[in-house]
């Protein structure tokens, strides 16, 4: 079943991602712009990749789970938050709720990677599990909520959410615009969307001809599909790829109502092409990228976009993954 | 047997860097200071890596080959460039003479790793294999280079090849300065003693009271001893560390005399301790480091050195490593 949209629907606006660079400031880690002469020859193109690799918590989801908590108000504070979550999320909120001093639960997938379950508890949330083909996360999540009078953390589709993690495309802007560079083409992984919507409000804002592409596992491109039937679709599976992270199975409200203006047109790709990404990242870029946060690495280097001669843009948007895997993907 | 310094024995200052730099600069990557809350958290201190694993090749060493090479009159261009290295110096100088239209050979170890001598050839050098406990590289190297005219390329001994190595310290000093912090403690890995070398004349240049060490290998701390005894001592053994890349068995002529009195201190860490800080920036930093890179982020992980509460510099110099070997470690 869809997630429902768990709180206000006013579409945020650039102002909100300002607003939420500020509270990050010195909080969040300033990731670095990498660019590589071997994936420039590779792709055909200069690709410059935004490292949220290298963000607290390994992924970009502690930027907009930071914004959303810190707004919350003082009083509200020592009940808590609750959040859903395949992994990433889980941390960036036990991370943000760990900072700000308050009492978090995570409701998490019984079959996520061990090291995302292991990882949030260390960060001191409490974990609940459940069955992700079976019982409804969300629901789960709300009755803890209200049991606790806690704040319930949507992973997407939350204007606080969606602005913090356009705090990572307004760095990249500005690093662009420090080089002197105007990006032609942008993509960025979507599973419920915040990330890339987030990311188009601060970018387009800057950049308004930059070309924005979704890319999605095969299978699991329900975002896509939307964007050409003009309505959220959903993907028939709830599992069976190794972007765990990606698996999503429609788009949020809010973050479909920006990216269907601002994105409008998506790709996808295999989980080999995946997994060669996870593998050329190891051997090439010298960078620990999970399978879902290489899923734009995996279309550009699988030529599923005609960026020939162009300046893109893509985001490495986690690098939490089990060492077995990763060993299985790069040997 | 030792390596004979192979340059000119004037000293590199700080104007060489910065020439360097002049040279270096659209070429060069200007790699990321990467920062953790979670290392901090281990080590005790504010922590600043340079990532030179993001360079070109992999490896610092693109730095001061691409510096020494880009010295070479156009009229001795076309004789090319001969070095002899156990992995990232062949990198380094293969992908400079590339870039710069030069031939290129490289004698190198036969029990270097097989991704290190593979991806020289594949950077268009051609590549001379000896053994490392009975022929002397340095004469191969020298007899080569004598037969063909070619400019032999030092890994470390040569004011321009430390000179280039120092921009990666020119960098982390622009970089401090930015973000207003002054560090207390360096700590670099010493083979030669060509980064360490360099980077010491840079920074100690901005930042004069920075207490400088250098990590070596136990069972190779050649530099350390020497620093002690006030004279250049060598390694009982030639093999038998994971720091392949931290092997040569004496400092450099003008390397030591720059290091004695920048540096002055050194500190060992054991190959286990090696291996787990490999497997920490696996794990906490997403970020791929081969063992020889890793050494400095080892000693202050096994707390070797007093930081407690300082402002720390690191240099992450290499993530040239084979999958197996890497899946080992951080398994």
């Amino acid at each position: 079943m869809a997630d429902a949209p768990q709180s206000q629907t006013a579409l945020p606006t650039v102002a909100d991602v300002d607003a939420a660079a500020a509270r990050l400031a010195g909080v969040a880690l300033r990731t670095p712009l990498i660019s590589s002469p071997v994936l420039d020859a590779a792709v055909g193109a200069r690709v410059f990749l935004k490292a949220e690799t290298l963000q607290r918590t390994g992924s970009f989801k502690f930027r907009g789970a930071y914004n959303k908590l810190s707004t919350i108000p003082a009083e509200r504070r020592a009940n808590g938050v609750v959040a859903y979550s395949s992994g990433n999320h889980a941390q960036g909120v036990a991370h943000a709720a760990q900072l700000l001093g308050m009492p978090a639960v995570i409701v998490m997938p019984s079959d996520a990677p061990r090291a995302k379950r292991e990882r949030t508890a260390a960060l001191g949330a409490e974990v609940v599990l459940y069955d992700r083909d079976r019982e409804d996360r969300a629901a789960i999540a709300r009755a803890i909520a209200e049991k606790r009078g806690a704040v319930l953390v949507p992973p997407f589709d939350d204007p606080l959410v969606i602005a913090g993690q356009g705090t990572a495309g307004r760095e990249i802007a500005e690093d662009l615009a420090a080089r002197g560079l105007t990006p032609d083409v942008a993509v960025v992984g979507a599973s419920g969307g915040g990330l890339i919507a987030g990311i188009a409000l601060a970018i387009t804002a800057r950049f308004p001809n930059v070309k924005f592409y979704s890319a999605e596992p095969e299978g699991f491109d329900d975002t896509a599909r939307s964007f050409r039937s003009g309505q959220r679709e959903t993907n028939a599976r709830m599992s069976g790829t190794i972007c765990d992270a990606l698996m999503t199975n429609t788009p949020g409200v809010i973050t479909f109502e920006i990216n269907r203006r601002l994105v409008g047109e998506g790709v996808s790709a295999s989980d080999d092409e995946v997994g060669r990404a996870v593998a050329f990242a190891f051997r090439e870029l010298k960078l620990v990228v999970e399978p879902g946060g290489a899923i734009g690495l995996a279309a550009l280097l699988a030529g599923k976009l005609d960026v020939k001669g162009k300046v893109v843009v893509g985001v490495l948007s986690g690098g939490n993954i089990d060492a077995a895997l990763f060993h299985r993907l790069v040997a």
